[in-house]
């Protein structure tokens, strides 16, 4: 398998995870978003939409989404799952990831913090305030769901890593290098710091990655 | 089954559809987005995030998201089925409705429309160029993918109709709301028509719903 990446990519995070989880061993092509790289002629080919995560598995059509990917990789690699196996429960567990994934990620995007600053000449704090208000927004009704609901527990979904999780620790990841206190998110901070006390979650890390900015 | 519904909202016609494809019946109740019915503390406790669509099914909690409220739909009542079942088909049905539903729909959502104008001071040209952008951008990548992959038809996945085609109509409702042309996209428009030629597309429509607003 080839796994088309950029380090700081919350999308190509969640898959990382989840092929680490399941012992898949890919080679990793990575993608510096903010040179442009994703539009490159060759890279369009795999992903008309310039995106990462990209997957390649054998000779078939790329694999694209990275949501769409994590289903797919459950299907066809079952174990350790990644959805419960109640239909309740696994409609919990994508609608938080979700919650995540599809109310927040999108709006703060590299295309879209290009687009504030190239098309609306937005300056630089009203961008990083646009940055900071989905991704907090998102936790305040995510966490919410995680207080009340009986069936979360060490993790998102009781005791079992699940695709909820995948999405939480890159979202989380992603709040602290905007400089935003994780602490008012007190479960949300608590099952972070769970994920990362594991290997699939610490060793895939933004930081960890090849591409990542090396410390002078 | 009762479905929290707002005549315009994209994610909630995904659902209407599913469930009229799938014979279920529902008890519709209407929220008018527009004037903050969501934020009503009684809706609050039951979708934290203050979003439609919400399900109630029976006891349990209720059910949110678009896309894990198909998957559900999907499981629990499998006929006619919403997804292939060849593991790489699932993933690239999944991934064109997402295409459309995580990278497109997310930024054009009330609460963002209400940022741009009320925290941005964007003018409303600029907000409609805005809209129009990320809905045209989406198309450009999704009409490229069914150009050149062999699985597209009558429909996003041969003469099946797919989750991709429950994301496909109403983006391209919202489309032409937006008064933008759809011909620059003819797989798409093609295939929008192809819908709504079916009675589960067709009665499902913005526009034939209780709370959408009567011509004078």
């Amino acid at each position: 398998m080839k796994l088309y990446s950029f380090w700081r990519s919350q999308a190509t995070f969640r898959v990382r995870i989840a092929m680490r989880l399941k012992g898949l061993k890919t080679e990793l092509v990575t993608l510096d978003l903010l040179k442009g790289d994703q539009f490159d002629a060759a890279y369009l080919a795999i992903n008309p939409e310039a995106v990462v995560p990209s997957l390649i598995d054998g000779d078939g059509p790329p694999l694209v989404q990275s949501l769409a990917i994590l289903e797919y990789l459950d299907e066809k690699y079952p174990q350790p799952p990644l959805l419960p196996k109640d239909l309740r429960d696994r409609a919990h567990v994508r609608a938080l990831g979700q919650m995540l994934a599809m109310d927040a990620h999108p709006l703060v995007v590299p295309r879209v913090r290009k687009y504030l600053e190239a098309e609306l000449h937005l300056d630089e704090p009203t961008r990083n305030t646009w940055q900071k208000h989905w991704m907090e927004l998102a936790c305040q009704a995510f966490e919410d769901v995680l207080v009340r609901d009986r069936r979360s527990g060490k993790f998102c979904f009781g005791n079992e890593i699940t695709i909820a999780d995948l999405c939480l620790v890159p979202h989380m990841t992603n709040m602290k290098m905007l400089g935003t206190d994780v602490a008012r998110y007190p479960v949300m901070a608590r099952i972070f710091d769970g994920c990362m006390q594991l290997e699939a979650f610490a060793l895939e890390a933004p930081m960890k990655q090849p591409d990542a900015p090396r410390p002078n």
